[in-house]
């Protein structure tokens, strides 16, 4: 038989607790569709950093190395940000990243409707909106040359942001084909008018696009996109941008859905690989609580048999059994009007697997 | 007498037009308090191309140099866009920043109380709504080397981001300094766990801060930040930051105002001078038919009164006026509900400079 083999990571914070909830969901998929998954843990994050001295052990790498799939709740914390840089959480996730070739950062932004109200926009302007950021993950400033030096004017920094056309091509093509699977706009978001690096993004772009006659291709600068974000939400489809650019479009899309605690999101390489999280952090203020969302990640599982794995039909009954809980009423705090009523953790993922 | 000379710069699109108002109003002013206006008119952007092949004609520098401050229209369009970079508007702003020494860019996001409906965000969310973005506008990614090289992936673009010590310092006392002025809150805005230039920015702020012991500061991440001003804009005060993260956020802070056609900015150096223009840009597509909004143009005076030439009581009598006549309901097209009684651009003006 086909065995799915998932490296879970659990991270930091409330990583544990919602990772847990998502993995009972991969349980009840197994009993429902005869799927098998092996699961593998391993430590990364702050926790590594505690128990291994590095956020990302070798052992962990060869975990999802090995792996159809990396599962990953979240890691991070205030504990360990005074850290030196090799000390340090994040310099985990760009390691691991890097070390597993993820280019491609897929953060939908969907509005959920029970939940609009939850948006700081006005419900009327998010009707329709439903779009989704294609971020570079393994290129540009993050990953350029990064130094001190003494200057004419006292110290100064210094970093380098770099893209080679080989990079931007395959961003762009997966953008594209995604794209092409929905409403068929592209926006390729850039500051074309200032850098170099954006220039050459541009150029690969128009170069790609006569393949794609059937999509509708629009180049926005950065800041203006960071305005027509919050002006026309529901008019873009998919956003194709740069690795520094994408980290802050992503988040303002993300938050102005409403719906963060229930965002998910992959991180995709050559192949059917990929890395799935949520996109709400580890939240260390709520962390062991039995009160944090499990929801982004149940639908990171989702997301998960989707792109990873094809298994289109075992993704919809997830995605639907949150829908309808949802729609029953049901709400961890994070999410509820009425916090008195709000229920914990694994109260939520035990309704979501029994509407399964 | 003491002789305020003014350059001023009406640029492409509807610039002269708002520029134009701005004018009577600076007009009024001279009989209302006596004082005196010496303006000089400058060629630049778009139409300096035209006229003279370059963006930042020589004499038109001169004419700033000379000056106490200048007033700038907009810049830009179209027709312009596919120029090689030296014949580019953009070039000419850079240009002119650099060789002003223009270190600094304040743009306040108010909200005007009768404009909160034109806003996306939900009006609740605004109340309270005040804060101003300075950004370092000399210095970062803008300014740092650009290239392209062979790699061992084929060609590839580099821009180099560069801050040393003397820049970070300059601009974070400043916004320290406004701050006093203020709420006393100030948020530093930095990719501090990624980022170099972001690391010796953040030590630079933390260095200061025991000079402003009044001050609250606090350290935001740029994604972050990016979503805090959907989610909670009013607890923002002032926000510093470097170049790029401070023209895609004082963007979106500027749009989820509703106000953007209102908004004025400062672009300041070492002393008093400094350049003062509206946010909007040049609007091509509404030029030349008298229908555009004088009213950010208008504010950009007041703003340079009371910062250049700490002419209060006059910027007071301005805004002032622009707040009469906007409760008296009278509308420009971009701000109008009903479009059908909006207003054109000299009888905005018009109107201003009667209620003065
Ligand atoms: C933690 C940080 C390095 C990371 C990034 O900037 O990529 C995070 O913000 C993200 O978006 O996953
Ligand atoms: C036109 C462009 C170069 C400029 C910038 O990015 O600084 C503009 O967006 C601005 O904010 O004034």
């Amino acid at each position: 038989a086909d065995v799915k083999k998932i490296a879970v990571i659990a991270g930091d914070g409330i990583g544990p607790e919602v990772v847990g909830e998502a993995l009972k969901v991969l349980k009840k998929t197994e009993e429902l569709f005869g799927y098998q998954f092996e699961t593998e843990h391993g430590l990364f994050g702050g926790i590594a950093i505690d128990e291994k001295g590095t956020p990302l052990p070798q052992e962990t790498l060869e975990i999802c190395q090995k792996a159809d799939a990396v599962l990953l709740g979240a890691v991070g914390g205030p504990k360990w940000d005074n850290n030196s840089k090799e000390l340090r959480p994040e310099t985990g996730l760009l390691g691991i990243r890097k070390a597993l070739g993820l280019f491609s950062n897929i953060r939908p932004a969907t509005v959920f409707d029970c939940l609009k109200e939850a948006s700081t926009l006005k419900p009327e302007v998010l009707d329709g909106t439903d779009l989704i950021v294609v971020r570079e993950l393994t290129g540009g400033i993050y990953f350029g040359e990064k130094f001190r030096r003494e200057g004419a004017n006292g110290e100064e920094a210094v970093d380098t942001c770099v893209y080679n056309v080989t990079e931007v091509e395959r961003i762009v093509r997966q953008a594209f084909d995604i794209a092409r699977t929905r409403r068929k706009k592209l926006a390729s978001v850039d500051k074309a008018n200032v850098l170099e690096t954006s220039r050459l993004w541009r150029e690969v772009v128009n170069r790609i696009a006569p393949e794609y006659p059937d999509v509708e291709l629009e180049h926005v600068l950065v800041d203006n996109c960071a305005m027509q974000l919050l002006r026309r939400p529901a008019s873009f489809d998919v956003i194709v941008t740069e690795n520094m650019f994408g980290d802050i479009l992503s988040d303002e899309a993300a938050m102005l859905t409403g719906s963060i605690g229930m965002l998910s999101s992959a991180s995709l390489g050559e192949g059917s690989f990929g890395l799935y999280e949520p996109v709400h952090g580890s939240a260390p203020d709520i962390a062991g609580q039995g009160i944090s969302n499990p929801i982004a990640t149940i639908l990171s599982v989702a997301l998960m048999f989707r792109l990873s794995f094809g298994y289109h039909e075992a993704a919809q009954v997830i995605e639907d059994a949150v829908k309808n809980v949802l729609d029953a009423g049901h709400r961890t705090g994070d999410i509820a009007v009425d916090k008195s009523k709000a229920i914990g953790t694994t109260a939520m993922g035990d309704l979501i697997v029994a509407a399964m």
